[in-house]
């Protein structure tokens, strides 16, 4: 049925990538397993939830150096989760498979032997096809940088389904990439042409990006990527993950973030960060609504909490370059944490329009990334 | 009413150890504070729960360099959790803490600064007190040491309250420690006779040992130990740690220990405890009852463990000095997995008197510790 040997410590770190792709809470026993496909020179791992799908090949050597030995050819799925345990638990450079029976699969190193129930690899679903039009290739970093700008942001429920993606507008002068939750919004733009896929619009599962996200390393490496009508495919090294892309009309939210601003600041991202983080914490113990309050009075920026159980939390913040009328407003700390976490620049821009006015903070020195905050009345 | 200065990041320290006697669970609210108790000379820490109680004295110097600076005498009670947490996030060297009203106290350093609600001190209960007869002192490595041998096989469940502690008993050559929950025991001998107390039994609660064991470093600098009608005391540096003891008669252990034996081998600890772990991977995913099975047969020692849903598991383990006759014992994967933790040596010894009977686990060169292991009878 299928015999191999393989390099312990590669086979573990390839079956991380694949446990990705395996939902514990699938309802289908099947995709509980991942599919070993031997062929006369590779081996082919295959997992699969609702929303991604991801292949793996492992050929038999990389730098000259023997990682698998295939001794008999043919597939079988065996329980994932479980499988990786067994693998990470075994000592020994190399574990054995094999598959007799149908439904039997031994795996053996040193001493230890395990026989395992598997699954049939012909009931298997097969994955879906995604053709070649529609690629654009980026470097891994900067794949992931996109990722990181916009991803948080997506929503986690399922009532506007579409807001759990991250929308990707092209046009012909590069990409656009949003995610909202409505109480707040990350665009990044890409202005390169290179990356230009047309008048193509997509919104692809925030969930899959961040496994996506995990899987591919900060480096030079590069990350293909093509869309069909219904998938998305990324290649990575010797990965491919596909994900469904979510169906639906993506809101029209550049009307959303404001251009006229009232009041304005520059302020180390760091400082801010941790006056933000020291005040809210009196807002995170308290069962309210985490509100963090800003005040612009006399040329000083503050910035506060309260909760009536603990008590009241203040800070001075140096800002630099202040503009505009004196000016309070309330909002999540989370949010705010979050949407500078993201940014990398030492520096940011936060720009008012209002007290009940979504407001925006960006790198000072780039117009890539707008992050946008929409305010809680508590004034 | 109280106003003092404090190095950070010694407070940090002092407090985490305070933190150990809050339980989030506690329905006296004052109980989630921390009491701080600055007199001219000290700043005294107070913390305590419904098992026990620390006191953590606080000098104005350690090794001639100021710790703590005494602006205002007076006692407060801060929230605790809460309390360590503003103090982790603040950045600067020293904090301010000054309790200006009954109910507010001031934390503040560098821009930030926190007005809290506070507890009135004299509202804080009074800890009990423990005289000084029935002392014993322990070097902290050797306390240690009988805590990790003993408290994992206390019960968790209150249905007998007694077996929720570690007994001890000392007689004229020195003390004995046991902890059972009626499937697993742990017996260990401190046979010493400047550690005996006489005639003293007393039943110390497992979850206070277990605090005790986080606070203790495993070191040479003495514990301390005074026993109370109800309570005993341990003092270690500036820390004194009350436990209440635990009333009730301890059930006599010493004839479940078995002493005559059918069948024994010895083992590498390190090789016995791997083999286990692997094949009760099975046991444990399978939703029975954890059970690892050991076979003796023709002078081979097997374990093996299985679940119908996934499949079967079996290795062979190296074992020395073999005795007796063929054999077969099943038993919790985890109670041996604990047993073998506890016990330092390289080689134990394991010996069985028959395959529903309780077996026990060695050091192979001492006959300090004995852990006890009761069979699961599935064959």
């Amino acid at each position: 049925m299928m015999k191999i040997s393989i390099n312990r410590q590669y086979f573990i770190d390839q079956l991380n990538h694949s446990l990705k792709a395996i939902s514990p809470t699938t309802t289908t026993p099947i995709l509980h397993g991942i599919k070993l496909e031997v062929t006369e020179d590779e081996l082919i791992l295959v997992s699969s939830n609702s929303e991604i799908s991801i292949e793996i090949t492992i050929p038999t050597e990389i730098d000259n150096e023997e990682i698998l030995e295939i001794h008999q050819t043919g597939a079988v799925v065996i329980l994932g989760r479980f499988f990786v345990e067994i693998i990470k638990k075994l000592d020994g450079d190399f574990v054995h498979i094999e598959s007799t029976s149908g439904n039997t699969t031994t795996i053996s190193s040193g001493k230890s032997k395990y026989d395992l129930q598997t699954y049939d690899a012909n009931q298997y679903p097969l994955l879906p096809d995604v053709n070649n039009e529609n690629a654009v290739t980026f470097p891994a970093s900067i794949l992931k940088n996109i990722i990181n700008h916009t991803v948080f942001a997506v929503s986690t429920s399922e009532t506007r389904p579409v807001l759990t993606g991250v929308h990707l507008e092209s046009h012909e002068d590069g990409l656009n990439f949003t995610a909202t939750d409505s109480h707040r919004l990350s665009f990044r733009k890409l202005e390169d042409s290179s990356y230009s896929l047309g008048e193509l619009t997509a919104v692809i599962p925030g969930k899959s990006l961040i496994e996506l996200n995990k899987i591919i390393a900060d480096s030079d490496e590069t990350v293909e990527v093509y869309f069909s009508q219904n998938q998305v495919l990324f290649t990575y090294r010797n990965i491919r993950l596909i994900s469904r892309l979510i169906e639906g009309k993506y809101p029209d939210t550049s009307r959303f973030i404001p251009t006229n601003f009232e009041t304005s600041f520059t302020v180390s991202k760091q400082e801010f960060y941790h006056a933000i983080d020291r005040v809210s914490l009196l807002a995170r113990e308290s069962r309210s609504n985490q509100a963090v309050k800003l005040i612009v009075q006399d040329g000083q920026v503050r910035v506060s909490s309260q909760s009536a159980e603990i008590g009241f939390a203040d800070e001075d913040v140096n800002v630099n370059n202040l503009e505009g009328n004196d000016f309070k407003i309330a909002f999540h700390a989370k949010y705010m944490l979050d949407a500078l976490k993201s940014i990398q620049d030492d520096e940011v821009s936060v720009q008012f329009s209002g007290e009940i006015r979504p407001f925006i903070i960006t790198p000072i020195e780039s117009d890539e990334i707008t992050q946008l905050i929409v305010p809680i009345r508590t004034y």
